[in-house]
């Protein structure tokens, strides 16, 4: 069975070292409380219960699915358990505000733990992560009463929440959707239509189940400026705010998925379900953006638990499985042939699970940090400067992390051969699951249009320019350092073109707007493995200080400076195809007919 | 249900026009009676049988998995009705030699026919599909009386063979195998040992199965000089040549596993089994690489067909389904929303599967002429030139196909967005069922060694010249045509570059010989990349000549052009990073030491 443990030694370095997360939390409201023994006890607390309960639930869950019985889902052996542990634990406050119930401490830190839910069992992750965008949809758009209906449950993670987005006609285009909302004698709604993908749209984990949906009102304008948000409890709260009468929502199947199959994915049918209005009339797509965008960040992070989780495993594997000779002649001469560590592809494939798994933590908790000023920072310029940050990082976050992540999972399978095909090492689990985080909270292709055409070139690269800046400086800082030469000169030199490539769509744009579609995902691709060169040139250069200052863990910081330039010698070339790939532009893309596509095999 | 339409058309493009098969063909002993309205007739007949009877059972077989009852293996529904069929149609001895019952056709239209059965059902084809590799070994390296025994069975179909090489403790590193084979009084061997991931090991359809087995004599040399093959049959022919006594061989259990369902992966236990050695003893290897190189094409293939296959049906549903309105306005006006063919990334996407499959059919047959010239070319220069292609290739068709075709079938997922996870749309299937290929028959890691170690180095990279001079002749004689200057340019400056990075990574290596492994799938892609581009520059050729010629075909050619332009323009970009990676050299792999991998995260 798989083993995990959470990476606390580099995310110490991460926090601690490399992006003072001491003195950020100690000036964030709220965050005065998160002090270093503190965040230590809580992710030492958070790391026992991802290894020790969740890791357990994770290949029977897999194996077990969900199972849907007279419209009642049930979750796989000891998930309910282990949500209850979890419950118990205080986890599902943490970083909610005291207002509803909340223990006020930072997002980051949450952020942090659920990396170790996801290394060990995504697929129970997504029961309480939904709650998450729930809960924030709600805080920000919802009444007092409905804040004291169901956000304090959802804080309390009594009850849990979902996202009912989707129908079968329509995903990324939500103007299309037909769900309808009829207003009732009592201000009330009454919902009907059909939703699809409903992650913990229905389970016993929990007494009660919060649905976030979208649906239009009569009369409503066409398209996407007609679409608003309700909340539509499973049970209907009686006087005391527990759980009532059934309300009209009901699960009408399970989908049968390639991964996370102990979660229940469920098509949800809405018959005059009884709902409530969530801010204005016809503004319900802004206020989805809300849970949106927190759970675009959150799947980033599934890619990058998953990521760990495999790297994880397949260094026990490289380091135990004997086969062949090193090339250069035996390094294990006393055993019938070498651990198979020793040969140079396994490295490289080891070496790219273990950059994408440090670089994707960095860039998680740098982009938490401004998710954090975001939230409560006391700076407006400070918190504008975050704000810009954090949605330009939230489309790479999602889907960087997540394309990497497959990449990775891949290269743990790889490691083991014909092993890893087979289910009972669970390798290719991790790859099962991590293929639907391309997929859901906007495909790689919707990020990236979001990335290079809402943040970048909506405002005229002004966003862009903002983090460019930041690396420019930094690259200015280390000039004449020869120690950080090989890491500032690329980077400085990326960091160039990441500008004038980003002009030079922007200039063809102008021409055709298709331009920007037939460079997006490049872009995307292009703009992470730049984001990862910094973040791994800032790594290298808190190991080099630590190792001048004569620290007694010299291997550990040899180690990332060398992880460092692994990233920068053989995955940071990467950046030369994509280059190529954004100037070749549209024209390549756009020449065939739709019926030309086919004239192969059509007849 | 996913369709599928074997891809004639295309097929037509590179064996008649571009390849100019009907003149190999007539060229070739044998090969006379493959008229072009034969093969027109066996490729229809071919892709009927694809459609009709295989591509119905693929989901099925897929859900419904392998069932071990009492030491037999059923496979899924259906599976041994299509395999009657198969065996009454002829096609297990399409290519086969007369004298042992074959139709004494060209291996390569066998080539063809198997794509198609990839294409539609995997699972199922590697019943049929392990028994080309058992009857080449017994062709080449048997006796006349295991010939008449055993290949003749084989070549009619009614009994399937299977290679038993991997054991628990060793795949790649065969050298280490425990199965032990003792003489017996007759002249026979007692085989004893345990074998994993034996692909239809034990299964329903056919009434008996030839295993080919790697074992060990008493006082063997070590390691893999001392490895022997072995025949053994499941029932012991009896003097009719019928089945007759049951062999201690036998399914001790079946695989869990990630892809192939339908397929029995077998864990096979040999119990003091009658055997018989085949080949000189402890040759075995030498006789193994004989159906492993039959073998490595196959899998190939299979990248090749799921890839064929993923397009299809990525395609039909981006002309289908309904998704926001293109950038530059509404394409199709009066829908709700435009189909999304319309926007350059779902094309680009499309366009990567489209190009990889019709740049993979080239390269397949491409390779396939120099197996028929292997096989049965006349002239000895002819044969021998033919010989150091094919075995140039081999690696590259094996790896780089099943590699691309992953991604490919991964594209066809992410085209379907959300459904693309879902089992029911078949999509996800494909790449489950993709994922087995970059593995079996040696990794893509082992392949890369084979084609820079073995292959390019040890013949001084001599054997890489007949193939870049062949490139280099091409690109001479298109120098002054404009219209092909787009493809020619590019390519001989990739050729050139070809050949220096051969050269740099060979100075390194004498040196260290780490060199080698740390270039080599860097390597193997970059070559694979090269090669495609080599072959579509000819198809372009080929397709501007026929428009010049006035063809009505018009649009075929013209999309055939714009296929190329694309591949150019946005596939062969990688050939920069891969070529950055290469010399980048061993260093950033080897210098960390095995425990520096686990220092985030080992306490």
């Amino acid at each position: 069975m798989p083993d995990y443990q959470a990476p606390l030694r580099d995310l110490r370095f991460v926090m601690d070292e490399m992006l003072d997360y001491p003195a950020h939390y100690a000036r964030l409201p709220g965050g005065e409380e998160a002090t270093p023994d503190v965040v230590a006890a809580i992710l030492e607390e958070g790391a026992r219960f991802a290894r020790e309960v969740l890791l357990p639930l994770n290949q029977s869950g897999d194996q077990e699915g969900c199972l849907l019985e007279g419209g009642e889902v049930k979750a796989p052996k000891g998930f309910k358990e282990a949500y209850q542990q979890y419950v118990e634990g205080g986890w599902p406050s943490l970083a909610a505000e005291p207002a509803h119930g909340g223990q006020g401490l930072p997002h980051s830190l949450a952020m942090v733990l659920s990396e170790m839910i996801c290394a060990t069992n995504l697929a129970w992750g997504m029961y309480p992560g939904l709650s998450h965008g729930a809960a924030d949809a709600l805080r920000h758009h919802g009444t007092e009463e409905q804040q004291a209906t169901y956000l304090t449950k959802l804080v309390e993670g009594v009850w849990t929440g979902t996202m009912c987005l989707t129908e079968p006609h329509c995903g990324t285009d939500l103007g299309l959707i037909k769900t309808r909302a009829v207003p009732t004698a009592d201000g009330a709604y009454e919902i009907t239509g059909t939703k699809i993908f409903i992650s913990a749209g229905e389970h016993d984990l929990a007494e009660n189940i919060v649905h976030l949906v979208l649906a239009k009102l009569p009369d409503a304008p066409e398209g996407s400026k007609g679409i608003s948000l309700f909340v539509v409890p499973k049970f209907m709260p009686d006087a005391g705010g527990n759980p009532g009468e059934r309300n009209g929502v009901a699960c009408g199947s399970l989908e049968h998925k390639m991964g996370i199959h102990g979660n229940a994915t469920c098509v949800m049918n809405f018959d005059a379900a009884r709902g409530f209005l969530v801010g204005p009339p016809n503004k319900g797509l802004a206020c989805m953006f809300t849970m949106m965008n927190a759970a675009r960040l959150g799947v980033g992070i599934q890619g990058l638990g998953l990521t760990e989780a495999s790297f994880q495993n397949a260094l026990a594997y490289a380091r135990d499985r004997l086969q062949m000779r090193a090339l250069s002649g035996p390094q294990a001469p006393e055993k019938p042939a070498d651990p198979i560590i020793v040969h140079p592809d396994v490295r490289r494939m080891l070496l790219t699970q273990k950059a994408f798994a440090e670089g994707g933590r960095m860039l998680v908790l740098y982009t938490a940090q401004m998710l954090d000023v975001v939230e409560h920072g006391q700076d407006s310029a400070e918190r504008e400067r975050a704000e810009t940050l954090l949605s330009l990082l939230t489309p790479i976050v999602k889907a960087f992390l997540t394309e990497v992540g497959f990449e990775a999972t891949n290269e743990g399978v790889q490691v083991f051969g014909g092993h890893g095909f087979i289910q009972e090492w669970g390798m290719e689990q991790l790859v099962r699951d991590s293929r639907i985080t391309r997929l859901y909270e906007g495909t790689t292709g919707i990020q990236a249009l979001d990335l290079l055409g809402r943040k970048v070139l909506m405002s005229q690269g002004e966003s862009l320019k903002v983090f460019t800046k930041e690396i420019h400086k930094f690259c200015k800082g280390e000039e004449g350092n020869a120690d950080m030469a090989e890491f500032v000169a690329p980077l400085a030199k990326l960091n160039a073109e990441w500008g004038e490539l980003t002009m030079g769509i922007g200039m063809k744009a102008m021409k055709d707007r298709e331009e920007v579609g037939a460079a997006s995902v490049d872009y995307l691709m292009y703009s992470g493995y730049v984001t990862l060169a910094y973040l791994f040139a800032r790594a290298a250069k808190q190991a080099q200080q630590a190792m001048a200052g004569g620290s007694d863990e010299a291997a550990f910081y040899q180690a990332k400076v060398k992880t460092a330039r692994f990233y920068f010698q053989r995955l940071l070339p990467r950046t030369r195809a994509h280059a190529q790939c954004i100037q070749a532009g549209a024209e390549p893309l756009m020449a065939l007919s739709a019926e030309e596509f086919g004239l192969g095999f059509e007849i």
